[in-house]
Formats: C-alpha cells, structure tokens, sequence
C-alpha cells in the first residue's frame, strides 16, 4: 500500500545501506524524544527506482536517472522559508526530517530502517563516485556533514591548530577533515585509549588523555602549538568547559555534540571577553555541507580507513540484533546492508 | 624632567581633553587592579606639541603637524606581533596602555589625567574634524571605538533587531551606531528607566525594562521583531544567560561588559547548539574600529546628544572632587578640561 507513484518533485529510493547513527541508539533506548510510530534510520543511500515530475537534477546539477545510487541531506525544506534564506534551513518551519518523522499509512517510507524511501520535494540529493563502497559512503549525509558544517563554521584553519574533543565517529571525521584542509597540528582528547590511539589513523597528530587538566595539556604545547580551534564533539559541559579554557586568545569553540538534555556549562564571561573568544554552536547541515562532505569523501576514502568503522553488518530483518550489538558500543557503527 | 624630547616615533601631546571613563573610577576605588603608581585616565584628545622623527602621518595617511589636535588608541603595539599580524594587535605581547602602566621618573608622561602625554611609537593615531567639541571627541577611543568593534564582530546588521544589554556610555553608543548602520530595530534594556528613556534619544526603537522575563520580552515582539543580535555591555551573567535565551534561530551575542572578577555564566549548551548560536567575546578594539568610530562621530555628532553625555567637567587641579562626582554615578561621564 505505501508503495504509491511518487508526486511531483518527489524520487522513490529502494535503500541499498543504512548505518546506525548514535542518535539512533538515544531514540530507540528512550533517550531521545521522537514521534512514534517512525522509521528510524537517516545515514542512507539507496537506488532511485521511480522519479516524480520536475526532478530532472541533483543538487550539484547531474542529471538523475532511474538506477542511480544516491545519498540526500537528512531533511526536505522549503526553499523560499525565512530560514532557508538565512542560511538555515535545517531549521525552516515545517521541516521534515527523515527517520524522525511520524509513521502514517499514506507517510511511512520516510526512514533508512526499511525496504524503501520517498524522497519528498525539496530534499536536497546528490550522486557520489561509485568508487566509495556502501560502508564509506552511509554515514556521509549525517556525521561527515555535520563535520563539513563545523568546520564551515570555523572558518580558514590552514596553518591553525585544531583540538577534537570526542573521538568518536564524529570526532575521527573531523580528524581527517581538520587534517585535510592543511592543519598545522591536529590534537584528539578522549577518555577512551583506544579510540584515542585510533584517532591517529584519521589524521589525529598528538592526542591527549580525557583527565588530563588545563594546565597538564598547555605543558604539552609549545607557543606555537596552541589552541585555535576547539571542535567538541561530546556534548559534554566540563569537556566544553575545558575546550574553552584551552584556547588561545582569539581562539573559536565549535560544538556540535550537545544534543542532548544536561546540566549547564559554567562559562567565565570575563575570559571570553578578555580573550576575544568565540563559541558556535551548529545542529545538523545546509546542503552545501553535504556536498563538501561528500567531495571530500571522494577524495579521501582510501586515505583514511573510514570502511572499517562500520564494524558489524546484519540485513534487515536482523534489526534487533543490530541495535543490540550497537548499543554495545564496541563499533564506531553498525550497518545495515539490503 | 619629564618633558623630554619626543625619540623616534614619538610625539609629544598637550592635553586638551580626558573624560574619566567607568574603568578609571574601577581603578581609583580599588575594584580593579592597575600598575602603580600610574598616571589614570585614557579617554582624551590633545595637540601636537612637539614630533619625533619618523613621524609624518596619522593612520588614515593624513599628514600631522604641530598644532594638529588628535585622538589615539589606547594602546602602542609592535606591528609585527604574532597577535597583531593574527588581526589582534590589542592582545600583542608587550602591549603598552596609556592610562594603565607603571609611571617611572624615565616613562611617566603615559595617561590622560595630566598636562601632557608622550606617544610611543606603535601608537595609531588620529586627526578628526574640528567640529566636534572636546565632550565629545574625547570618549571616542574607548566607548566608541570598542562599540565599532563589537558592531563589527556583529557582522551585517542591516535590517536586523539587535538588543543593547546595558544602556550606560557603551550602550548609546551601540544604540546609536546600530541605528547608523541600518538596523531594523534597535532594543535597550536595562534596570535603570531614566537611562531606559534616555537611550531613545540615541537610536533605542523599543526598550525593555531590566526585571522583565524571556517569556514577557518575547510577547512584545513579532515574529519578525526577534533578536538577531544581542550587544551585552553590563557584563552581569544573568543578563548575558538572559540574552541568550532571547535570541532567535542563528543569532550572535556580542559580550565586550564582562572586564571585571565575576562568577560565572551558565549556559545550557544544547540551547546553543540547537539553535545555532554565535557567542563573541571582544576586548579592546583594532586601530580600524578607531577609524571606524571616528567616521560615525564626524557624521553624526550633530544627530545624536553625544556632547551631553559629559554631565559636569572640572579642572585637573581638581582631579578629587572629579572622581567624587563621577563615583556618584548621575553622569554618563564626567571631564577634565585643560
């Protein structure tokens, strides 16, 4: 019955790979809030099998056919919305976001943890090198996104030096995307050794044990090797609130990883102040983010190991035992492969 | 003794004109440490009484000569620094303050609260328009030219709402420069209502009084009355938590207030996160934002009571009573007229 013809502007996707996002995991285990019934699953690719009226393009401007493999940004959104004209249009008032939205018998193929999915109008999507294996390219249209709008937001980090705080799925991305745009020095701090260790195969060139204080770390560092950039990935307020203690002056905070409900942050207004710093928070991605993330992908996916972070595979009908062994947290991800 | 000659780079300034700026009175009453003993004073313009070599135009290439009455920045800097050349130069390593450092028999001539100054070299200085009175000119290198700063952290302001937290000096100042430069709605707020009231007359559009909620200021404004922009002045923590609760999708708070000891601000991270928030920190100002707020005083002095803000001037010998006046709070600034 889902199966309908897709409308105007819509494309019917049969999905070919779906990894298990973190915030998955905070969804399916009650963490996170979500309306239910849903489909969850949003780090995707699939085959277009059916195109609507009027999608003759990707957004890069490829021409799209019936059998391409594609990936799209998590959300459809109005174009002409206030926020879309200011830049944000993950935020734009009706936005519809997949693998987070309402399961209904005329609106159910709208997550990656299913057979198929019906790209609505206004999604952005995009073809990819089909060099860069199902494992690689999943993960792209959220995490390796979400990364490319962190470092959007950091602005020019050539020469700079750039702290990773979270080595995570997350944080490994902007490892190797710090260390791609010509970083000076890539540091990892994480309370996990071995991630901490791992980080170094994506990029991480000094790394820093996650209780180790302020003053222990700046030891470690010689005048040109302060802090610049801090890109936290964890969320969490003393992480944060140690990232800020660490930066030179002038020096730019990222977060992208508080997504969820916590304790404030205790900022010192009169360091922030004396030390001209900046913080910057970002949720989810433009476009253009998905697109930077994907070009680099393409670019780098035999440069850095990202394959081996989908640890696990099961098929569909597994789904279970995938989030079982997900939430285990022994892998950076868990795929979904059909 | 101390009327040397001006050395290479120098210039040797009659004082014409200092307002006792809020940092001064913080200093003389102990509640913010200065080297001592040290010549207070930093808001002044004065004459070129005698130049050093090497000395043959102002920053904008304007050519001095004796007799030429001039403003500056607060500070010399060696223009090759790492922070100057960073964008920076108010955080350069070995930063000279006038107003602010150690007075020495050798290198005492160095603050505003005296007949003379001897300008180091680094110092970017200024000629400007002699229709503006001595009242006026005088705040320019500090209220105004850190206003120009924190308007140009704000980035492009035009058509935008911005909310100036703090209606002291700093505070008309912003009122008035972010009506300059095109904004949609100027907001004050502040917990003082005859400043409250005052600050229409500098551009305020619409103000807030201090006790008011998040909840009671959002229900005054339109969906298109949000705050893009908050300008925080007070440096109070719940005033700036305050602010950022105020702020729309992707808005940007500006702190320059919070310069004193202070407890510090809580912040719930995922706010900033989800909803795309710009936290930035200024301290000082470049030598550009000098310039800057030297061109919007030149055009607009006549538009906004800038002169009135000096509530009562005094003459050096009468440095006492004048700290006592300006202590008590009544004026915006208080001046010392040689």
């Amino acid at each position: 019955m889902l199966l309908t013809e897709p409308s105007n502007g819509e494309l019917l996707i049969k999905i070919k790979y779906t990894s298990i996002c973190t915030s998955d995991l905070h969804t399916h285990s009650g963490r996170r809030m979500s309306p239910t019934p849903c489909v969850l699953g949003h780090e995707i690719i699939g085959e277009i099998i059916k195109m609507g009226r009027d999608v003759g393009a990707d957004h890069n401007g490829n021409i799209l056919t019936e059998g391409d493999v594609i990936t799209w940004c998590v959300y459809a959104y109005d174009h002409s919305s206030e926020m879309a004209l200011k830049g944000i249009p993950q935020k734009s008032v009706g936005l519809y976001k997949y693998g987070h939205h309402t399961f209904t018998p005329n609106d159910g193929l709208n997550g990656g943890l299913a057979t198929h999915c019906m790209l609505k109008k206004g999604t952005a999507v995009f073809k990819f090198s089909n060099e860069i294996n199902a494992k690689t390219a999943a993960p792209i249209n959220c995490t390796h996104a979400t990364i490319a709008g962190a470092l959007r937001l950091a602005g020019d980090i050539a020469q700079k030096n750039i702290l990773i705080a979270g080595a995570g799925m997350l944080g490994l991305s902007a490892c190797a995307m710090a260390n791609d745009v010509g970083a000076e020095n890539v540091y990892a701090i994480d309370v996990n050794k071995d991630r901490l260790a791992y980080s170094k195969k994506f990029g991480a060139t000094k790394t820093f044990e996650g209780d180790l204080s302020v003053e222990e770390i700046n030891a470690e560092l010689s005048i040109h090797e302060k802090i610049d950039i801090v890109l936290d990935t964890t969320g969490i307020p003393a992480v944060m609130e140690k990232g800020l203690k660490l930066l030179n002056i002038g020096g730019t905070a990222i977060w992208v990883g508080a997504v969820f409900n916590q304790p404030d942050t205790q900022i010192n207004a009169e360091m922030i102040v004396r030390n001209l710093l900046t913080i910057k928070g970002l949720h989810n991605y433009t476009p253009a983010d998905l697109a930077s993330a994907i070009r680099f992908i393409e670019a780098n996916h035999k440069k850095y190991p990202f394959e081996e972070l989908v640890g696990a595979e099961f098929p569909l009908e597994e789904l279970e035992q995938a989030f079982e062994t997900a939430a285990n947290g022994k892998y950076y991800r868990v795929g979904i492969r059909q």
